[in-house]
């Protein structure tokens, strides 16, 4: 659960992040900025920003935006509709990124990108300035990710 | 065809434009910038510089460079491998340009996006300070697309 005034604080932060990473943005997808908690009370330690830009049944594309230091906890994309489930490449746009990939550790600085297979168990960890990560995906269905740690709710209630 | 200088210069100006809208590139990938003319030698008035972020058999990202004026022509990308054909969505990132989707135009400026469904006639043009369009799509199979001119070779000639 995150108060109204955090969600507010980690939307205006995420739209000047990516301001800051060169990215333009519209008015109505500022205001669509998603504030995500993950269902575990910590915004400012697990959690992201979302802005997806097209998610259509084929493919996806969202820009990531994390807190200094801020994670998002380790989960997988199972196969969905017949397909082998979301395969996703992060690109660092800002700041810095840390990937947890199947027990490996990789660090994206910007400009640096990595492909996690479809259904392989993943977390990610901005550096102390925070990070903007671009994900170019198949079609994305959060609701369906598995996360290893029980607490997760994926559906951020705000108070 | 374009000369070896065309082609350095045109890299060059691409860069040059994706450091401008914030995209921060590799050496590699600086390196790895297409230039194509579509074998109509007019690159200036025909023609688009590329980078391909990633292109998996699901899902593609590229960003799209053009000189002032410079125009992609009409082309459409048919059904292969028992799909519908590319989909593919324009954002524009930095300066303006302006899309023909089946006979409708329409104008976009930075922070601004459209998606094309497959096998579906276009062209686009950019403004007169050229324009960085982000294209996301699904898997990308340049070498299929369909243009209207039949003069258009898709490889190009470096002399």
């Amino acid at each position: 659960m995150i108060t109204r005034e955090e969600q507010h604080e980690a939307k205006e932060y995420a739209a000047a992040e990516l301001e800051a990473a060169g990215v333009a943005l519209t008015d109505a997808e500022r205001a669509a900025i998603e504030v995500a908690d993950f269902g575990l009370s910590r915004l400012r330690e697990q959690g992201l920003m979302l802005l997806v830009y097209v998610n259509t049944d084929r493919y996806c594309a969202k820009e990531l935006v994390l807190y200094p230091g801020q994670a998002c906890p380790e989960h997988r994309h199972p196969p969905f509709d017949g397909g082998p489930g979301k395969e996703e490449t992060f690109r660092c746009r800002r700041g810095l990124v840390t990937l947890l990939v199947d027990g490996r550790e990789l660090v994206l600085r910007p400009g640096e990108q990595f492909t996690i297979p479809p259904d392989t168990l993943h977390s990610f960890r901005a550096g102390p300035d925070g990070a903007v990560v671009t994900e170019f995906s198949s079609a994305s269905r959060d609701e369906l990710d598995v996360f290893t740690d029980p607490a997760v709710r994926r559906a951020t209630v705000v108070a």
